[in-house]
């Protein structure tokens, strides 16, 4: 049976969360997790540090894709743009590392993982916990990545079923 | 008389203008200018097409300094998510090339090119000629990367004068 490896990112200018998960079937094993706590007031060596932490753990754990969450949509522009330049660092590490990258939006996220995109950050943690078999909810930039990464792994499942139907069919 | 060189960039997820600038003394020589034009639709890539378009220019023209526009604050945080991702990737190229990094906003820059912060992009085309005896003047992206060039060896100017001043007095 194909093993499949995911890296989800949960990018941010402060702390980007990461979580890689090993898919085999229906059965996910938790691979790693943590995130990236930059450092300093200067946004430039802030996006160096994501970039070097994701590349690391590119390098590290050799995931086949990335999963990264498309950022909150925030009304402040100025916001918007400093996390903007946070996500390009984490998506250039991903490009660099010469992964495929899909993008998922946090709704889509929640609909994965909890059933409804209106879930709560801690019902992520729950259910991220659950689904892996973790002792404990991963804190929740950790758990937004790794639910990332599940939300990637379900859509490509669904997506070999819907082929599958279609050449029998 | 010391000769430093200033790589100037404007970024922008479509168009990221670039311009190297040579300063002897008062002395200011046109490197190169031009720009990076991204293709395809996918934001990935396109972060990708700007880093190497920067790094490129850095590594063919090895200036001391990365003089780096402050992006418009767009009243769109969907369109600053976007511009801030370019400017990350346009910045991260600085950063890993291992140079000194300033920022000055586009009030700064006109006003150290023209000497009003309101001026036009027709103006500051028209000083960016001028300042650098052109034949004809810049392109609107590459002209505002060369007076983002200009305007940090102005104000190192501004400063060395000041400490000058200040250990005469």
């Amino acid at each position: 049976m194909a093993v499949s490896r995911v890296l989800g990112i949960d990018p941010g200018s402060r702390v980007t969360g990461l979580g890689v998960i090993e898919a085999k079937g229906q059965t996910l094993r938790h691979i790693y997790s943590g995130c990236v706590r930059t450092t300093g007031s200067e946004l430039g060596p802030r996006l160096g540090q994501i970039y070097r932490g994701v590349a690391h753990v590119i390098e590290k754990y050799k995931p086949d894709t990335i999963s990264i969450e498309q950022v909150f949509m925030s009304k402040n522009a100025q916001s918007a743009l400093v996390l903007g330049q946070a996500r390009g660092a984490a998506l250039l590490a991903a490009i660099h590392g010469q992964k495929a990258v899909s993008e998922y939006s946090a709704l889509e996220i929640k609909n994965a993982i909890v059933g409804t995109g209106r879930a709560t950050k801690e019902q992520v943690q729950q259910m991220v916990k659950m689904l892996l078999g973790l002792h404990d909810a991963p804190p929740t930039d950790a758990a937004d990545a790794l639910g990332c990464a599940i939300c990637h792994i379900h859509n490509q499942q669904i997506l070999r079923r819907i082929s599958a139907s279609d050449s029998v069919a």
